[in-house]
């Protein structure tokens, strides 16, 4: 397989699993009957983190990206590289993004099957549609993208500054997936309040589109008025991240 | 001591310490009395994965599957030894297995012991079942099967992921069992809702057997008519996950 | 840019990043509406903790203090070199403080950008003011002090023993900013409960300076006659952390 | 200062850093009006868990034993070394133990300051004591016995087993005490329901010691018909565990 077909696959797999550990975590505590029902907050922020964990895994040849704000983020960063030596270019780029949503979409659909019975006795609509994607607590746009502008910064730019300076040298490279999982957790926790923390669009909108398309029993609508506020705020957050990062890092760390 | 020896001790310490911890976080949260009495699920998420952590830290010779599907995927997987060095052949796969079971057995037998008290005042049957053995938040063999499918995919998928490709050297290796600890984390937290993440034959069948034969307080039936869910079901997602790993992760990791 | 000035920013933008994070997740348990709502305590410490992780991780080539105590301590420790090779001096010193204090205030500038409309509908000034500073559970100047210093001296003495001696070797270096997250929470967890643990007098003076400059829709007092407290508690105990670092740690560790 | 020297106050500062950040987590979740009242049995799980974590880092030259029942367990396993060189015998081995008990009591009385105010203002005599040592749900002095003895069994057991072996060997050494701190978890949150897991007879008399002899207002008595519990127990359990370990481990690991 060529280097693009192995990141094509490498990040279908990793955003798959990524999603179906995270949106599970919110179906074990959103969705009624479930054992982890109403199991707060904090077993969300563990669950997801834990999710990005076992997906970055999973796709270590392309680098494990799952996520287009952060594969749009090392383009501002000046990446000449992906995994796998695949050349930044814009097929490249696509082919990331590409994958990312289906992996998004696979993840999402394989939630519903694991949940599929809690999904049937869940009465409430808007339950459901959280499990797939992320909503306000207080609906505005205006305010809602910049939480997830500043959301999305902080993942993408602190990613960044894992991968270089003198910390690189065997120090948290040794760790693996773990400084991430942390990352992510500390990101649900502290800026997750006002819209569920999306920071990846791929992550948010891939899920809705399954939501949309899949025979849920009793589902309400997807909510397609505020689907571009996680794909956006991500994208701005991200790219912004890449700039800065690429003038502070290199004084930073 | 000659190789089989070797995993057949192993693995029954192992698997005796991990449904020791792991059963223990169940009794503690779901027994009448206990200092974690309703301590909630991300406790019981978090007692499981460090209960696997320590299991694995003792059964280091055996490679530490303390659980037939993870055996079985391996198998799948194409493996031509195990740990120590022992070739995989009939003999070698039901040594594991019968080690698996006799561990998981003891380890449930001393659950029992260290809180006997609180198995003789807890009124309800169905909770002393708990502490043994999963069961279903919705009863549907089918779906249920599903939800243990899918579950011990992940598991072994990530577990063999762990142990291959590029981030093996030095990387994941140096953390010990703590990956696998994480992963069982986030499995419980993200997929347990439906059956209480059983996704380990041993775990929830050799407890059932303890729960059969002890002679405990007012305890009522084992329910034996879902004992082959969660034992048919990890068996079939640990082998899925052995053969896609043997095409998936080469390419993936 | 020179010595100090990379100091500077890495303290400026490793404390904003620690600030942002951890009054976040304040607000995301204080304020009205929030999906982190009524979290609870030990997210709130895991979030701090987590929050410290990420400061950390970008002020690498600054040593990351992100705390004028972890600064004085190390002044009393008798340090003559910070990061980066800077010498201990009076202008260094005051640049590492005078950074650690404007990265607080902006990072806590965008914890009220991230949560603005929760601030805006929180009908409680008490909890706006809790989210950029500490007060205490049980109001006395003395025993307050008391807290912060014990608190203080721990995060202070622990961290020098993380550097020096033997286990510094390969060993805890290897955890980069992980050994700090775990002792922070340690602290919050069992030594937050009277004065909800400032040990930093960046962490909780710069965020009070925020909150009484910012135009925060029905904000009440900024507590000044408290906001001593948790400025020089720190102060103290990290210099008595230092001193006694000096003496013990060589024969400790 | 000579090996015992170091050995006395390397354990007698690092038990003191356990007991400090222990009890003072139970402080936290057990006497009114503090921020972290009512945090649960999971916070107080990973308080613990964190505090030895901490004694652990500032008790490196003696090995951070800080436990009676390591101390005796590693005599049982045949040591005949402890840290920094000094050889097993019966003063040192009651160096150990004593500078433990030391700890122990210097660490609970700073609790005590810095949890004075709520100390003076809970009401109930039994929190307060719950502060210092543990207590039987349901008291039963056998059966208590009992899960003293399996808990302290595994506790000692698994720290064994992270010395040796083949995972010793650039694996769990690397990351310092952070598998001790899991370890704790898994115990507390797995085998602390029915008598809140002492697993170390310095931990619990050493405080009560404290308890007996500080002057907290509204104390109530210092429960000692139940004191020897926590003590023998865990001596009987870290014996076990150190004979156990001298033939099992070298076969398990």
């Amino acid at each position: 397989m060529d280097n693009l077909g192995v990141v094509f696959l490498s990040e279908v797999v990793g955003t798959a699993m990524l999603v179906l550990l995270g949106c599970g975590v919110v179906a074990n505590v959103a969705l009624i009957k479930n054992k982890g029902f109403n199991g707060g907050f904090l077993m969300v922020t563990i669950g997801w983190g834990f999710a990005v964990f076992s997906g970055v895994i999973v796709a270590y040849n392309s680098g494990a990206h799952l996520n287009p704000a952060v594969t749009l983020g090392l383009v501002a960063n000046g990446a000449t590289e992906f995994g796998s030596g695949v050349p930044v270019n814009p097929v490249s780029v696509l082919t990331y993004i590409a994958a990312e949503f289906i992996g998004a979409i696979i993840g999402a659909v394989i939630v519903w099957l694991a949940y599929k019975q809690h999904f049937d006795e869940e009465p409430d609509p808007g339950n459901k549609l959280g499990v797939f994607s992320t909503g306000p607590a207080i609906r505005s746009y205006a305010w809602n993208l910049v939480t997830e502008i500043i959301g999305t910064f902080v993942l993408v730019f602190v990613v960044i500054a894992f991968g270089g300076g003198r910390q690189g040298e065997g120090g948290l490279a040794a760790l693996g997936a773990l400084p991430v999982a942390i990352l992510v957790i500390a990101i649900g926790a502290s800026l997750g309040g006002p819209t569920g923390y999306a920071i990846n669009p791929a992550r948010d909108l891939g899920p809705r589109i399954a939501h949309f398309l899949l025979p849920i029993k009793g589902k309400g609508g997807s909510d397609w008025s505020y689907s571009w506020v996680p794909v956006v705020g991500p994208v701005i957050g991200g790219l912004l991240a890449g700039w800065s990062a690429l003038f502070l890092l290199p004084i930073l760390t």
